[in-house]
């Protein structure tokens, strides 16, 4: 992710004074992401991740995503470990802003997505939500239904730059998906942002899950049509109905689908697609022309959503 | 660690259903060790340790030993985390007998100890002491001062056969421990086996501390003395003060160590001599011809703790 702040030699040795993880022996900045400043740390007891919180986190929320993610390492799921510090604490301060370490996970995202690692994030989701029932803390989809109305207040005047007739698509897309948005399905803790570069594989082995700072609850099998529009299109865009079939099986061989969840699989990866091609869009219109990372493409998502809205049932992705 | 059951597939499978750790790809196990049956766990989220908890490790104390593992790995500490099953429970049960899943640490015990290993040790032992700090549970030491009484009478009769005088000896010993023990010092959270195969390195540094089935609460720098014990004899029996030094000064720059506990090093050192000799005494005079492990043989104890008696001060472990 982005390194926006400077950690000098005395202040990481304050700051670790509160830790027992041993000696520090190197701190590098990890250029990639666009969230939040993140540091690899090597210490005499091994690897971390040093990860200081920038503006765009909300610090009420951090309690939930590092909370999340100790209930997940605990259960045994490649997530990354929260550290705490002597005092018990998950969550510290330095150069003013949040902060927190947790353990580093070795691996590397896939450079070319194969069917084979569609099957295996399917599962690793599956495993996701199962181990995330007991998880008692709660936070609302903020960029779930209810908010894509105000992202899209944001953006409708001027969607027009990035597509023409893009405006028109976002509006009468959202007030279709208000429409029959589904609101009888099983929901539970999601990740919301499982895309390929927060999936490490060592091997055929995935051994890493990482970037929860989107967790929040709603519909799971709407988590499930998020990784169908991150996993299973191509660069060209066409829509690879094999790695959807991988996916779609390898979360069902470890938490079956309802009817009712395979039915809605098209609405949901609709919905799944605006999601992202409305924060695009926004982040598109309002970038920042010297930022250290450049904003993606919203078109991508514009042309991921045409597909979802010609798809006539749950057949297209390989299932029901 | 020994293995006494065996698990077939079938069985691993219905065990494993309770957990969200990804499916089983391998059970190898692990012939090391005395106390229970340990067992390498592969599966397609990464691997773990199998235990199954054997007749000489007392159930009620499992949830001490998890309940510490969890709380030193999530402040960073290289030990096990102990895996949750999908319920929460640390602890479920195995062929009839309690059973745990814990994460995998790389690394080896290092073959031939040097004083770097020492200082690491020291350092570790520290962080060890430090972090436990906050844990709220509790445990006696069945094998601290007030265990060695019954020891003593359980293996006095029959001592003599391992070396003549040795029964004189121990009585004597125990009589004058019984009469100086130190009873000011700090207590807190001990490992109290930290031997050599219980410490992992990668290169220079520690990767792992394991095997907390004697943890318990008892004098900080007896901990200390047992390391002394374990790490700073040579194999013909000579005491290294180097390696003492390395690892006393590993342990003082992490957590100092008061004049009291400095100057009660050398009755703290007889003591753990004391405690290895006792325990390894009994397993010599209880052995069962056909076991898998061939127990310790007690006389290298008695001679380290020869040594400490000898000993004048806590100079001649190159401290004070």
């Amino acid at each position: 992710m982005a390194v926006y702040t400077r950690v000098e030699e005395p202040e990481l040795r304050a700051f670790l004074s509160a830790y027992d993880v041993g000696e520090p022996i190197a701190l590098v900045p990890i250029p990639e992401g666009v969230e939040n400043s993140n540091f690899r740390l090597e210490t005499s007891f091994g690897r971390f991740i040093l990860t200081i919180y920038e503006k765009r986190v909300d610090p009420v929320d951090l309690p939930f995503f590092l909370g999340l993610m100790m209930h997940l390492a605990e259960r045994g799921l490649p997530c990354p470990l929260p550290v705490r510090a002597r005092d018990g604490s998950m969550l510290r301060e330095l150069k003013g802003k949040p902060a927190a370490i947790v353990s580093f996970l070795e691996g590397k995202s896939p450079k070319r997505i194969l069917p084979r690692h569609c099957a295996a994030v399917g599962a690793a989701l599956a495993s996701l939500h199962l181990a995330a029932r007991g998880f008692p803390m709660h936070r609302a989809n903020a960029l779930g239904l209810s908010g894509w109305r105000a992202l899209l207040a944001a953006t409708r005047a001027r969607a027009d730059e990035v597509a023409p007739g893009l405006g028109d698509l976002l509006e009468a897309e959202l007030a279709a998906l208000e429409a029959s948005w589904p609101r009888e399905l099983p929901v539970g803790v999601i990740h919301a942002d499982l895309f390929p570069d927060n999936v490490f594989f060592e091997g055929e082995r995935i051994s890493g899950l990482i970037d929860f700072y989107f967790a929040c609850e709603d519909i799971l099998a709407y988590d499930l049509a998020i990784c169908l529009n991150a996993w299973c299109f191509e660069k060209d865009g066409a829509f690879n109905v094999t790695k959807a079939r991988a996916l779609l099986s390898g979360y069902r061989d470890r938490r079956p689908l309802s009817a009712a969840e395979i039915a809605a699989l098209p609405v949901l990866a609709r919905g799944a697609a605006l999601r992202f091609l409305l924060t695009r869009l926004f982040d598109w219109l309002n970038r920042v022309p010297d930022a250290l990372v450049q904003p993606k493409d919203p078109r991508e998502y514009a042309s991921k959503l045409c597909f979802h809205r010609e798809v006539r049932g749950p057949g297209a992705y390989g299932i029901g």
